[in-house]
């Protein structure tokens, strides 16, 4: 068990060194994953022998190139079981494709006096691009609340969706508190009243099997470079027939039919929303990040991240001044633990830890909704992946127990 | 000579293969560019040592990323010679880069009545972005026609650039008839009417120097992949003025400076156009790549590609049935080469030049306007960078003459 599942470890070389004098300790996972020797060596192999430019070329590179992105596709499609690959669109990232689904589908849907309703523990990039719709759309921007625990609250939701609601928007897995939010339950509810549901599952996608069909959403959203690939490429999942009412995003080569002076076409899905040149080499490097994570088993992932979390939870809240946010149970718990310590700034926590080598990420975490609810400015966060360990764990809590030391008597 | 400038072929493992039975010549540059091993090992170095999210982190490795980052716009602004970082935002490609500049600040500054003003040469990523806008706005998309030689043609842009013109939006290099415009011109022609004046720099700032200051435009648009950077990285150009006064076109972390349950505000210059974890990767490698360029030097590449174009141009004009687009003076020719056989469809001659392993595009080259002012649907075309060889020429000959005796005899 000390070299993260099957031993995965071994395949992240920038694990294997040492910060401020000590070995280090990544655990800012929800941020950004490292990467596995078998992406880097897909992104490499890639420039080597295959670079090319997609869909236009007829010379062999390019033939090459093309098969490997479209494969990508294929691949991405099978790990969320999309009913089909033409659902499977690559952007820049989640906040690209949730800013997509806002104002190309949204600004197409939402008509005056409609309501959008997200949840009081969203990521800014499910909260901002859902602001700008509804002052565009002159409709409301509503909030669905939480249980003291920090779970989502159903009552509230069941409250706020009514046959008002345009669209439902909600994370599938807290940035913050670590809680899983029951998309498949709000997805049944929106539909009831004739609402479109989204589901940011950046911090979802990474860390659990996901099956799109069964959780019955409209449009899915993540991140490449939170799951093992590079920065730069994302996802956006939406049902064809929605994708095909939805008019592209950006304009230009590669995402037309024909261009005439005053006007164009544009091709079928899923070329239509990849307008130019998109990232080949992200697009192939998320395939085999796929490749590697399928190989693990996303079931053994999530039960693995789990047996972790059970194992740190109870330790750091035995620290006294220590406070967790979300639930304490550990079941109810992603890999993400933000918490605080009595009277120390998060950054200071944060700046203490990385004195011992412990890389975690102290701020509002993009979701400053969420810490005016919490009544907090900050916290720290410790996030995990499957990479990491209970030696890792063990570093953590020994090192803020070092931190508290320093801050209350000034030695560390 | 037959390495490449300054040997520089031996920096590019891609051209060391056999393509259908022969070397590999890559000719398909205008697409895209190969990458350098000093490229690849920025990027393998950054994922095994340095890789974290940018911006938010007080850790380490976070504060490594976003110094190279960071450190990266400043050579992008150095490489234009922008009188500020601030004018520098990453994008995902040219085309990102140009519909930003139309959605948010066409959509600002057009009017109805307005006109905007393109070229009959331009790529769809400088068309089609456009068209929206004016449909949207209600202003009238005008085209400056070209001369018989493929230039663009002055007298017309004096025509078709008056009072009622807002914005005119020219590629800097054209990516079929191999021409340079005359930018600096229409600047001072577009600003003297009070217009704002866009140039598309895909297809030159890889192969010159570029001063933005001297060029006198407002916006400039240019995509890492064509200048050995990987895919999913460009950059956008703008006047801080211009920019301050151009809202964001997407939103999310990063580019907040406070989300409030109903509205937000958005951080200065350049973040304020970055939502969301950026491309790390890509920027930092483009810093790589302009580090690489500067090494050859930009006015050395440019010479030599001229050098390529002058021994290439008039041997493939030598061949009968052969007809080059645009300029016959090699002096007035960039290194993209656009050509016909006569009789023979461009597909099945870049299919045969593939079969003697040279890569060359065939088709609308994402320029169908311009394709109907040539009169064809399509072109074959041969596309240099600085690490090709009069070699590489001489190859492309040879098969040219091949593939003419095959299709018109049918031996090979």
């Amino acid at each position: 068990m000390d070299k993260g599942l099957n031993n995965s470890r071994e395949d992240f070389p920038i694990l294997n060194q040492k910060v401020n004098g000590e070995s280090l300790v990544y655990l800012d996972n929800a941020a950004t994953s490292q990467k596995p020797l078998a992406v880097l060596d897909t992104i490499m192999g890639y420039y080597k022998h295959d670079n090319a430019n997609v869909h236009r070329g007829v010379h062999t590179l390019a033939e090459r190139a093309t098969e490997s992105y479209e494969a990508a596709r294929d691949k991405v499609a099978e790990f969320i079981n999309a009913a089909s690959r033409r659902s499977i669109i690559f952007t820049r990232s989640t906040t690209e494709s949730l800013n997509w689904i806002a104002a190309s589908f949204g600004s197409l849907v939402v008509e005056p006096g409609d309501e959008i309703v997200i949840s009081e523990l969203e990521h800014h990039s499910n909260v901002v691009p859902w602001q700008q719709v509804a002052a565009k759309r002159h409709a409301t921007l509503k909030y669905i609340g939480l249980t003291p625990d920090g779970e989502l609250d159903m009552a509230s939701a069941r409250q706020m969706i009514t046959d008002k609601t345009k669209i439902v928007s909600v994370a599938h897995a807290s940035n913050v508190m670590g809680v899983v939010n029951p998309i498949q339950e709000l997805a049944k509810l929106a539909h009831q009243h004739h609402a479109y549901i989204v589901a940011d599952g950046a911090q979802a996608a990474p860390h659990m099997p996901i099956d799109i069909q069964k959780l019955g959403v409209d449009f899915y959203a993540f991140s490449g470079h939170k799951m093992l690939a590079p920065t730069g490429i994302g996802v956006l999942y939406g049902k064809e027939e929605l994708l095909n009412m939805m008019p592209p995003a950006q304009f230009g080569g590669e995402m037309i039919d024909f261009v005439h002076h005053q006007d164009a076409s544009f091709k079928e899905l899923p070329w239509k929303f990849e307008a130019g040149t998109p990232n080949i080499s992200g697009a192939i490097a998320l395939g085999s990040a796929i490749d590697y994570l399928n190989e693990l088993g996303m079931a053994n992932i999530l039960a693995y991240e789990k047996e972790l979390v059970a194992y740190t939870l109870p330790r750091l809240t035995a620290i006294d001044g220590v406070k967790v946010y979300g639930p304490q149970d550990p079941k109810k718990h992603t890999g993400v633990l933000a918490f605080n310590l009595w009277g120390i700034h998060p950054h200071d926590v944060a700046t203490g830890l990385d004195m011992e080598g412990i890389a975690v990420r102290a701020g509002h975490h993009c979701a400053q909704p969420l810490m005016a609810y919490l009544n907090v400015d900050a916290t720290a966060r410790a996030s995990f992946y499957f990479y990491n360990t209970k030696q890792d764990a063990d570093r953590l809590i020994e090192a803020m127990v070092a931190v508290k030391e320093f801050f209350t008597n000034g030695i560390s």
